[in-house]
């Protein structure tokens, strides 16, 4: 081992993430010992310990937040009549951002992928039938991503959705075929928003 | 505020490494949310809040070690009469992966750069002096980075050094121009240390 053992300990933590290879670990771990002094190794090592116990889902939307339920749902300046399904708690801070978007949220946590074994009970869809069945939801905009994953999953919502009293759209221009939701950028995202079309 | 502040501590905390932006810490944060358990989460820290105090500095090369001296300088296989000058602990990490040097280190712990207030004083050069001046010590290998700082390194040890009975090497062979040491691969460094030059 050419690496003393905390150093490899660091670098094997830092290559758990998607994207972060050997070589650019040994770069982040070596940073960290150079750079941060131990005040700031405290900082980031309470965040780390620290961020399952802070931030939950939202027993409404499923959104990520430290409040239950979280902030969107309970702000009574939301409009409660527009219910907007994502995939994950990024497409939510990403739409957001973009600031386009008054109604609130459902968070799918994943897309239906039966090759992987993500079938609808592992999505986070059964409280998303009670919700839209509250007579004040108007309706319904898929914004899952544009992938196969994506449309199984918005085909999937519209096959149980289609004979309740719901209007029940999908956004479609300008969020770029193939990629995930969360690579869209804000104003690709209004846009996108703006032009939704009915099923 | 979009990120819950949580997660917005963990965000800025991703975001004080060389080369990670808002987007990709952003990934990072939610990465830890959705894919770490808690006893992942305590490993991760425990290895960051540990680092300073498992890993120092080599009294005698400077190199990063869990032991004092490190495991290169205690070696009794190591050829002590070679002394390899290199600017950071990873470029003795790259070398040993490289497995072509035999000798021992000097890590000087960055290069001289004027402008950036790095002057010989800040750097681990006053150690070097009496290690060279040991009798058993016969070559002193520079293996500076091919920047314009590493260039002014070695013509500072150079000058230094000139008047001692001692072989002064650089490598040279092999490490691109105008990159810093630690991108060149095991090859490359293999070459550059057996096409080594006197000064």
């Amino acid at each position: 081992m050419i690496y003393p053992e905390a150093l490899e300990e660091l670098i094997s933590e830092f290559m758990k993430y998607p994207g972060i290879g050997r070589k650019t670990a040994e770069r982040y771990a070596l940073y960290t010992v150079n750079h941060f002094d131990q005040e700031a190794l405290d900082r980031f090592s309470q965040a780390l310990s620290a961020i399952k116990s802070r931030i939950g889902r939202c027993r409404i939307c499923g959104h990520l937040t430290e409040t239950d339920p979280c902030a969107i749902c309970q702000d009574p300046n939301r409009d409660k009549s527009v219910i907007m399904v994502v995939e994950s708690p990024k497409d939510v801070f990403t739409i957001e951002k973009s600031n386009k978007f008054r109604g609130i949220y459902h968070v799918l946590h994943g897309a239906l992928s039966p090759l992987d074994g993500l079938g609808p009970d592992e999505l986070n869809l059964a409280s998303l039938w009670p919700r839209i069945q509250q007579s004040e939801v108007k309706e319904l905009i898929i914004a899952t991503s544009a992938t196969q994953e994506g449309e199984a999953t918005a085909m999937y919502i519209q096959r149980v959705v289609k004979n309740m009293d719901l209007l029940l759209t999908r956004i479609g221009y300008g969020v770029p075929v193939g990629t995930n939701l969360e690579y869209a950028d804000e104003k690709t995202l209004s846009k996108a928003i703006e032009n939704r079309r009915s099923f």
